[in-house]
């Protein structure tokens, strides 16, 4: 395909005419497709109900320390959850915390804590008169709404194919102690599935941030959630990697088996050094007398152990490789060669993130809509959902069926088009 | 018996050395018991097994609006599971969010939301100088320590058998602005079991408080656990009552059903007006995407509905009346007539209240302690764990067997014994 931007105006009239019939023929379809969230189909659901026999009535509901799961307690999560877990977050079990079934609402409570007590007896930073965190852009909405939600200045920095960028996060946190944090998506990030680099993570546990109670919020929701068995991302252990430069306190780090099991009922889990998680016990233990045990052995009783999770992990991504490749070789097939957009091919996590050019993503998405396909609102990728060049769309092609994700994601093209050649067009009169 | 204030200095001493002997031929017997918290018993735990069958790989998991609960979302809690915690907690379903596994849970999470975004609109709690809260005494260590936590100052307030002195609130409430809210466990009240009287519950429900933030925090968490199929308590539906003299938003009723299926893994509900729910939602959306619908729905598949979980609460008081009944036993043959304490003899809940004589409770509570008895500790019942009379102790009785409660309860009646007698002839000389 030639380049747009080399088109001559009938060209461009042409191709315009072609999409538009495209689209009209969708219009046609009556459609209502959702690509809007990061949810699970429901083969990949099919895949956990094995779990729903793992606990029966007949079942000993003791874990192997002899607690009764039933009852009341064990503040940080049983044992053998904690292994499993630790097994999936590379981390020792003993620096592990299980919570409840969401690890957003963890890193909701991290902030809270912070914002109400303070971290390790620093202020409480409801007490500061400014707040600050580092976005790196794109990134997650519900992370955006939560650090919005309690008032803490949002900073974007920008991406790329290695990680943020870590030269303007070295120089801001070193000089600026009202930056309390950042958000990150380390591995198959958030929409763009990029994985962090050696040298990115190395960086980052290098940091020595202006204030004491900054800290990481290293979200690695996409730790095991690969699309491919050999050509996998690896991303170096951050907590290991902090302790061994002496900074041992610097990472919160964030899990769960949300997209393992049930998005709705699975396990989330924190790992952070001993002085983090004493702090954080401190103040749990005033919050809850324990999270779902019960649900911890379901899920124990499963897996088994990390093997039964990886094995069952490759059967999600036979599910919906087969989707991200769709996606991707429509988009190659429609756009391919055209400049009107780029985008990222991932290999694993659950989105794949498209850049349109400036001022498109809005009316992209919204022409989408109008013939039925919802996609994550243009712009909730950047804080206070406002991307400065309205261009980045957020594709979540998991929850479709293969069949709908096809059409959709041929419709999205022709959106692109429409837009992209109007745009042209209006500029060149 | 005679009572002890009456007796010549001899008799006191033969009574102590008799106690004595008792309590030595206890310390002989190198008990282990614990009667320190509410928690159910293992015959209790086993009841609810058969809900572990109510979910198999067969199972159909959406519910009846067709919704998948394996999936993300459905912030309010499903349908048919609010319509059986609404049976549960006499509210209207839409009146009703339900969360976890734990409704300490979501009282924390209710005072930290007021502490950092205030209450409909109202200045969030910790820009303020100062913030009270009511505690009516004695009464729940955890609620007393969540308002702790926070900074919060806590005024006890008397409790009698009608419930707290309701005087005393309706003067404070109406005077002082910085009072916003009060802890209620209003049926069957940890720890004295009494239920508030109807005139108690019309006099709350018509409270004109100073602050307009001013909250009741209503945690009926005993509001179906009686001990008695005829002779039960009643308490009048606060939120109804709320509503008929035209106080709507005053209060936060909690409820959950630790204590119907599995402390650790039940559900966990707030009832309150469709203003203090939206203002809730704004905040909960940002929080979690969804609460476990599964653990909803296991619930309501094993139940059915509320004559379900009635029946289901008739077996509990089968296995810890029983319980109760023993120590009330016990109590009056050792010390009936005494004076060397009063206690409780609650309809339903988890706990009876006993009150030595002043400045006695810390020792027996030790001594107990030191013949293998742990009881919830000397103060707990009351702010900052401090009982300024010495006097109330907490009894759980539904943990241990029967043959180690009547064992344990005997012991405790030869420690407030032999305190009591030796403070008596203390006093004497």
């Amino acid at each position: 395909m030639k380049l747009y931007t080399e088109m001559s105006r009938e060209e461009l009239e042409q191709e315009l005419a072609v999409a538009k019939d495209e689209y009209r023929k969708f219009q046609d379809m009556d459609l209502h497709l959702d690509m809007s969230r990061g949810k699970p189909c429901t083969e990949q659901l099919d895949l956990s109900m094995g779990m729903m026999d793992s606990l029966d009535s007949d079942a000993d509901l003791r874990c192997e320390d002899g607690t009764d799961c039933r009852n009341y307690g064990v503040l940080d999560g049983i044992r053998e959850a904690r292994v499993l877990i630790g097994d999936m977050m590379e981390n020792n079990p003993d620096n592990i915390i299980l919570f409840g079934n969401s690890s957003l609402n963890v890193m909701f409570d991290t902030i809270s804590r912070a914002m109400t007590h303070g971290i390790m007896g620093n202020t409480p930073w409801c007490k500061l008169p400014r707040v600050k965190f580092l976005c790196p852009v794109p990134g997650y909405d519900r992370h955006f709404a939560i650090t919005e939600y309690f008032g803490i200045e949002m900073i974007p920095i920008p991406m790329s194919s290695t990680g943020p960028d870590m030269d303007m996060i070295e120089r801001l946190v070193s000089e600026d102690e009202t930056i309390k944090g950042i958000w990150c998506v380390p591995k198959y990030s958030n929409p763009q599935g990029y994985s962090y680099s050696d040298e990115t993570v190395r960086r980052f546990a290098r940091l020595r941030p202006a204030a004491p109670d900054f800290r990481i919020f290293w979200d690695n929701a996409y730790g095991i959630h690969h699309l491919y068995d050999i050509d996998q991302d690896y991303l170096i252990e951050i907590l290991a990697e902090c302790k061994r430069v002496g900074n041992p306190d610097l990472v919160y780090k964030f899990a769960s088996t949300s997209k393992i099991t049930f998005p709705g009922s699975g396990i989330a889990a924190m790992a952070t050094s001993p002085n983090n998680l004493e702090d954080i016990r401190r103040h749990l233990k005033m919050q809850t007398i324990g999270h779902d045990k019960v649900n911890q052995l379901r899920h124990v009783r499963f897996f088994g152990d990390i093997y039964g999770m990886t094995q069952h992990m490759r059967k999600h991504a036979e599910i919906i490789r087969p989707k991200f490749e769709a996606v991707e070789s429509i988009f190659s097939e429609n756009l391919g060669g055209t400049g009107a957009g780029d985008w990222t091919c991932p290999k694993g996590g659950y989105f794949i993130s498209f850049d349109s050019m400036p001022g498109c993503a809005k009316k992209i998405v919204a022409m989408a809509k109008k013939a039925g396909v919802t996609l994550t609102g243009a712009g909730a990728t950047w804080p206070y959902g406002r991307d400065p060049l309205d261009c980045n769309i957020r594709i979540a092609p998991t929850y479709p069926t293969l069949e709908d994700l096809k059409l959709a994601a041929k419709l999205f093209t022709d959106c692109v088009k429409i837009v992209t050649l109007k745009k042209l067009l209006e500029q060149a009169s």
